[in-house]
């Protein structure tokens, strides 16, 4: 009987445990937690916010990994995959690669800063005759697939628990003349979005955008 | 002891629940479903896939508008949200709306077809002027905040166990001509993408795009 009681007990942590991961109602987009503990598809979505101040905690490398193996699996226009990224972490250089940036401290108050790139040219055959020789060509949809990328990229960090800010590099070439000349970027190549990383220091919590105003069924 | 026993086969399945979902690792990117059996985040990022053949089903009403409030949770510049939505499920307009489209029978083979549009300026007071009357200008950052409102919409769907494939509309002005005048877009929005969703027919299954070629650290 002692046995029997042990099994039950076990059995009822288990159970116990089981129940408290069933609390999610999706119907209400309310947020939810996968059974380790990390959010499931939606609240990452809906739990993203722009985080701006950050606890000294550095990303531990395969949590980065992760993070850009998100951005890379974001769509991208004929498979094209302009996307290309530098990581900083060395807040000594950012003077010099972020010359008059705005965003300056909150560069120098993160873990890390990842620089999205984009090549917007690309090298194939010439559409409709693929056994032509390769040229270059620019890339009408490498701003689309930025975009997707870097939104990719900071839910995969919310998703880890951390927090980041996208702020604008492209269009601005204010900004982007030191950060293309510091990190030697390739003449075809764009710094996009600089994207601010770390653990967050406070509460930030996400907007609430939602206007069903915006939704037309059939026409405006 | 017949109580007994039938506490402990309620304990014993609900058990044997838990442990089910107790299946995650992370580490290796592997797909996971959190305990209502839809997947995590990490997972619905990197099992995105494009779909371009839908089995007859609907979408729900309540699932259509989860997957647009997604949308509108993207990141946006100066919080601007120059997102609109026209949704379409009436294939009979098709062929006047995507007239000459190269992705018509997609469309048409759908359950639904969502049009993201933008609005490409901005009513408010002069920067750095709060206080000032309230001007229109162009917003130089809403194809960005498109990029990731359209890739949000797509995250959501694939959380939903539906697919869909993103299919470029802007900047393409043969594409964009006919949606634009079908669906009565006021003079400043454009049409940005077109999304069609829908039961996947098949078994899509997203590409593997992780290049660790394309992470540089430190500079290029």
């Amino acid at each position: 009987m002692k046995r029997g009681r042990t099994i039950l007990s076990v059995l009822m942590a288990i159970a116990t445990a089981g129940v408290m991961t069933a609390c999610c109602n999706h119907d209400k987009s309310e947020s939810c937690s996968a059974d380790n503990g990390r959010p499931d598809g939606l609240a990452t979505i809906m739990q993203r916010k722009s985080v701006r101040a950050f606890a000294p905690d550095t990303i531990p490398s395969e949590v980065m990994t992760n993070i850009l193996k998100a951005a890379m699996a974001a769509p991208t226009g004929r498979n094209i995959q302009p996307w290309r990224f530098v990581v900083l972490t060395d807040t000594s250089r950012y003077d010099e690669v972020f010359v008059g940036n705005h965003n300056m401290a909150i560069y120098k108050g993160s873990a890390a800063v990842v620089v999205l790139c984009a090549d917007t040219t690309f090298v194939a055959p010439p559409r409709n005759q693929p056994n032509a020789a390769p040229v270059s060509s620019p890339n009408a949809l490498w701003r689309d697939d930025m975009g997707a990328c870097t939104e990719n990229l900071l839910l995969a960090v919310e998703y880890y628990g951390y927090g980041a800010v996208w702020t604008a590099c492209y269009p601005f070439t204010d900004r982007m003349t030191s950060v293309h000349a510091s990190l030697g970027l390739p003449a075809t190549v764009v710094p996009y979005s600089v994207v601010a990383i770390g653990r967050p220091a406070g509460n930030d919590s996400p907007k609430d955008k939602w206007k069903p105003e915006n939704v037309h069924y059939d026409r405006w």
